[in-house]
Parts: C-alpha cells; sequence; structure tokens
C-alpha cells in the first residue's frame, strides 16, 4: 500500500484575484474541516492575524510560510511607504505585529524575519521599491516551495528511523495541513507507509480543539493510510497492549537543551512512551529550533480561551427537505441572521445562504463561570525524547548539531 | 473552608407516586446536567436498564444500589409469580439481566446478587410471598442508606492519607452523583476540604463523556469546593510544574492482586504519576473488589458505541423572545418533533414542549466513517496505585485483606 497525496489540498499559496487584481494570501479554513473546506482569502495583514489566532491555520512550519506571506501581503495592498526607507520601516511594524500573533511558535518570527532579512538584503543590493516589493513576493511563494523540500525530506529521515510494519501513534495534527504541503510527523508517516514501514496510525483526538479527530483523520483518509481514532486518555491503554511502535509528533519550539514546546498533551505521550519502552521522536524543520532558548523553563505558553473548554462550535448547513421547513426557516431568517435564545449555556445563530441555510452554534458542557485552565502546549523535556528528525538530519536531543 | 453538601440531591431513590400508587425507581438524568437536572422514573426493570446503558445513571458504587432496585420494581410491577417458587426463578432471570446491562463495573451483579441472596433468605425463612416481595423492596432502599454510610468512612480514611493544603486532581466523577449519595474520591475530598487537608481540586475532561466537564465541576461549585477544569491531556503539564499533590479515582472493578479498571485515562494518570513521584490513590467501596479475578487481564472491557468519539451531542431548550421566532418554530414543530437535514453528518431535532422548544442535536466532528475505538475502561496495573481506599480501611493493593 502506498499512500496517495493527490487528494490533500496545499494548505496555503499566494494568487491574484482575476477579476480586481488584488493579490492575496489564500488557505483552507481548518475550524470548518472536515465536513467543509472552505477557502479564505486574506488581503490584509491582519486577515492573516485573524487567521493565525481563530486557528483557520495552524500548525509551525507553515505559520512560517504564513507570516512571510502576510508582511508580503502588507507590502503590497497596504504599505503607503513612497520610499524603500519608509518601505523597510513599514513591514518592520509588519514583521513585529505578525510575529506575536500566537507567542508558542518560534516560526512566526522565523518566517517574520526571514522576510525583513531578505528585504533589507534587497535594498542594501540597491534594489528600487517596486523591485523590492515584487520580489517579496517572490520570496514568500519560495518559502512555500521550500517548506515541502525540507517536509519530504524530514520524512525520508524519520522513515528510516522506524522497524517495518509499525504501528504508530500521533497527537494534533503534524501533517500536510500544518505545513505549506507533505507534513513533518505525518511526513513520516506517507513516506513510512510507501515504504512498508508503517502499517497503522493511532490518531489521538487532541483536546480541546480536535486537531487529531478532524484533520489527522481527514489527511489520513484522503491519502489512504491505515488509522483510527482515539480520545487522548486511550494512549495508555493502547501502548500497554504492545499496539504503538512509535510515536510521532510534531514542535512548536525547541530549544537549544532539546526541551521541545508541542501541542498540549505531548508531555504525557513522552512520559507514557518512557513507561512503556516506545521511542519517541519530535519531526520538525530546522527552522523550529530556538538556539537563544537555553531550556523549556524560558518558552512562553500561550494560555487560550476558556470557552474552547466550556462547551463546543458547531457548524453546519441544513438543507430543508419540504416546503413547510423552507417557509418557517425563511420566516426565521428573513431580516438576516437570527439569534435564537437559549434557556442556558447555548448560542445558536440561524443564517439563510442561498437556498440552504447556516447553523453556527455554541453548546455549554461545564456549569457557568467553571473555573479553567487553557494552555495551548506543554513542554516536554529532552531526556524524553529519543530523536529529534529535522531536514538536516536525526539528531539526539542533547545533541542538536 | 467546609463542604457544603446541602445542594446536592439524592443521585437515586425509591419512592410510590401519589397519584397512581405505582412505585418506581427514580434517578436524576445525568446526561442533562450541568445544565439541567431532569428526574428519571423508572417503572420497569427495563427502564433501569435503559438509564444505565445511556450513562443516565453511571458510577460503580450506585450502580449496585440500582441493580437491587430495578430487581425490586420488577418484583413490585411486573413479576408475574403467583408462588415464592415462581417469583425466586423470576428474580433470578431478572438478576441475571440487570448484571449484563454493563460489562466492567462489578458492583452491578454484586447488588442484584446480594438482592437474590436476601430474597431466598427471606423465603427460607418462611416469608410469603407479599411478605418477601415487600422485605426486598426495603432491602433495596437499604443498600443506599448504606451505601452513603460506606462512602462517609471511605472518605474519612482517605483525607487521613493526605497532607494539609494538598492540590489533588481527579478523573471522572467519583463523586456524589457516582453514589447513592457523597462519593468516593469526591468523598475524599469533600471530608478533606472540611478538615483542610484539601486546597484545590483539578477536575480532567474524561473524554469521551465528559463526566468530569459535566458532572464532578457541578458537584464541586455546588458544594463550594476550590476547582479548576482542565482537558485529559493537560494532567502531565499541571504535574510537572507541581501544582498537584496527590491523584484520587473511583474504581469499577479491583482484582484479587489490586489491579483496578477505572475510567479511560487512569492508566495514564497512574504512569505520570509515578514518573513525577505524587501518591496515587483508588477509593471504592469493598463491593468494588472482585476476589474472584487473579488480575486485571481477567477484566472484560467495555467497548463503547463509535459515536461518542465521532462526533458530541446537545440538548437545549430555545426561549423565543418574540413573536416572530414563536411562530416560526411552531410553524416547525406543528406537527410533533421536526428532523432537520444537514449536508453533512450532523442531526438535529425540534420539539415544542410548551412555551417552549427543545433542541436535541448530533454533531459529527470526524470525516464519515472514521474507524474509531472506544473502550470505556483501562487497567492500572496493582504496582502504579499508592493505596487503594475502601469503608474497611487503607490497602496496600498488594495486600486487600
Amino acid at each position: 500500500m502506498s499512500a496517495d497525496l493527490s487528494g490533500l489540498p496545499k494548505t496555503i499559496w499566494w494568487d491574484v484575484d482575476a477579476n480586481d487584481g488584488i493579490p492575496g494570501v489564500y488557505l483552507i479554513d481548518q475550524t470548518r474541516l472536515p465536513l467543509q473546506g472552505d477557502v479564505l482569502c486574506c488581503r490584509t495583514l491582519e486577515g492573516v492575524e485573524i487567521a493565525i489566532r481563530s486557528l483557520a491555520l495552524r500548525g509551525a512550519p507553515v505559520l512560517g510560510v504564513a507570516a512571510a506571506m502576510a508582511v508580503a501581503v502588507y507590502s503590497e495592498n497596504e504599505c503607503p511607504a513612497t520610499s524603500t526607507e519608509e518601505w523597510l520601516e513599514a513591514i518592520d511594524a509588519a514583521c513585529e505585529r505578525i510575529a506575536a500573533a500566537r507567542p508558542t511558535a518560534v516560526n512566526l518570527s522565523w518566517g517574520a524575519e526571514a522576510a525583513l532579512d531578505f528585504a533589507h538584503r534587497k535594498v542594501s543590493a540597491g534594489a528600487g521599491l517596486a523591485e523590492a516589493k515584487s520580489a517579496l513576493v517572490e520570496f514568500a511563494k519560495q518559502m512555500a516551495v521550500d517548506d515541502e523540500v525540507t517536509n519530504r525530506t524530514i520524512g525520508k529521515n524519520g522513515a528510516a528511523l522506524l522497524f517495518p510494519k509499525s504501528n504508530v501513534l500521533t497527537i494534533c495534527n503534524a501533517g500536510s495541513l500544518a505545513t505549506a504541503y507533505f507534513g513533518t510527523a505525518l511526513g513520516v508517516v506517507y513516506e513510512g507507509y510507501d515504504r512498508g514501514k508503517v502499517d497503522h496510525v493511532w490518531v489521538t483526538e487532541t483536546r480541546p480543539v480536535n486537531q487529531g479527530a478532524r484533520l489527522t483523520t481527514w489527511e489520513l483518509k484522503t491519502a489512504g493510510v491505515s488509522h483510527a481514532l482515539i480520545i487522548d486518555s486511550m494512549a495508555a491503554s493502547v501502548m500497554a497492549r504492545g499496539w504503538v511502535d512509535a510515536v510521532v509528533v510534531g514542535a512548536d519550539r525547541i530549544c537549544s537543551n532539546g526541551d521541545t514546546a508541542n501541542k498540549i498533551g505531548t508531555l504525557s505521550l513522552a512520559v507514557l512512551a518512557k513507561h512503556f519502552a516506545i521511542p519517541f521522536y519530535v519531526c520538525a524543520p530546522e527552522s523550529t529550533i530556538d538556539r537563544g532558548l537555553i531550556d523549556g523553563s524560558q518558552i512562553p505558553i500561550e494560555q487560550r480561551d476558556p470557552r474552547e473548554l466550556a462547551g463546543f462550535t458547531a457548524s453546519g448547513v441544513i438543507l430543508p427537505d419540504d416546503a413547510a421547513t423552507s417557509s418557517a426557516l425563511d420566516l426565521l431568517t428573513a431580516e438576516g441572521p437570527r439569534a435564537l435564545k437559549f434557556k442556558v449555556g447555548h448560542e445558536m445563530t440561524l443564517e439563510r445562504k442561498g437556498g440552504a441555510y447556516s447553523v453556527d452554534a455554541w453548546f455549554a458542557t461545564t456549569p457557568p463561570g467553571t473555573e479553567i485552565y487553557n494552555p495551548a502546549f506543554d513542554v516536554t523535556p529532552a531526556n524524553l525524547i529519543s530523536s529529534i528528525i529535522t531536514e538536516k538530519g536525526v539528531f539526539s536531543p542533547g545533541n542538536l548539531g
């Protein structure tokens, strides 16, 4: 069996609208997957920022690409500069702003800085404003191309470590959707599946935003890779049964001593893997390594909205199957989106969309006012990591090269 | 600070309807908590079975009480026996049926057998049919009373083990709602809070049915005990920060060697507790110990409906705040419950309930057809358990007395 990636879309791309000629950053809205595959078009820096904050776009490697594209789209559509000096000053501010969109992933600031460095070099080399702006766009587009090359190399390096027919377990989505294309931990899976190194993938749900249940299952199904979904706390149970041969995860930031920040729940998997004597592999591009940080205690950990735990969001499209249903829904939505008032907790809005009706809802599961702790990441100490796999090779976490 | 349990309801009780004189098993519908507090009345054996299978009633200790009450309600309302011989035969079959409602919790069969033994002893002692039936009802009612006494003793035994101002972490709901009243692991918390032994409780969400997020938060809030909700996979993170002094959990079945089946995710917490050198306490009544089982490999593990992971259920009551909304919803629900058809995955039904409208929905989160593994329990080996706390005392798991 081999993985068939032909059905997987690019995660992010640069395009120019055929009608109005305005460029934009296009991306798959991952908050709608797996049931809908909306594409968002961001024509402003703020648009990309919102996409990142809302998790429409997520995954450390692709955030690097997104940061560069955000700066380029700012430069093209918003920057009022009339000289290269003004331009460099303006895009410097844009870089700072996009780098701050989420604090834990180092790739955001890495991508922004790469774009800024490029711009400075271009100007230093004598480029005029128009030439420099245009080159910056090409630079950002090239980052997406380079990211895929990087990931394919990580895939090869990682697959080489696996024994034939391994059952691997993963958390969150370190797949094609977390990168420009192909993925890091799932890149190892795709390459491994082709080579007979991977037999089956255990996909952990990855609360609270369910990136495993929503995105990784969708990718693996699309690629035809054998897999099953479990909840996060079932990992111990499948490991205890001997059903896991390796754990492969991505990374949001790796310190110089090998301590690694990744999606909340990763530390738990690393402790379990050690207990059950299962190798634990971190798969990430070199750009994820932050050599300025000595150890994991220095990694800022993003706290997210408590509502991610206090309830769940749901969206869907109602197709009325008779005239009575249509009439009633038309009555409700005649004046635009209609918010329905619930007795407790829940929120729901109905809206007419052509001949269908969209539902957007949030359903409370906890008592109102429950105190909630919602860190998005945890830090796995280097001593629980078997190897860190980058495009440069396979490293011991204590010796990152 | 002390815990105030006055707002917590009994979980299960026997009552006779004032209008028609028919007895029933009454219970809090825990699938509706924390936002609604419906009471179910089960007048048949099948009614109690459905309540147990749907998790309207759950929690090992209360399942023992429920089994005895189910047999008693069968005896009162359904059993056609005209002699004590016929009666014993009929309730024997009822016991077998209720014991099979869920396979992992030993308390179901324990409660059913206790009721059956009592019936046999009563008949052997010369009781006639009417007297024996009436005594069986009193026996089942007494089990609820005894369960609370047992739990209060477990609470005292467990609280004695804690250091002052401990931060404890728990999974699922081993609280008052898991028992007739007071709880096992949360019994230790309630008693500990009164004595200054417990300062704060970390409540894990407990996927897939969220008993922690829905039930334990509600109990602790009602009792005024300081707590915060985390997702299951955040346990490692709070432990790594030194924020957990003890883990307290319930049990569904304990083998003679101390291996313990409990809610899926418990094994993960036990491995983490060992890694971070945190004591791990199992709190359960003596009836949870199945001395017929040598070790955990013999415990049957219940597999549940994959839909528990493939999406989420939501229920709520819409209060229309204007005439237009009422009219439209009346149109939709005029002929009874109205199922709305979604483009993908979701299901939703609207129904008129007096002046309000109820919504019952299931929202898919995974791609249709995703393979899912959904064991309800895992087995924690005795060597990861610090102590097993019962009403008889505190035991080393290797020496259950």
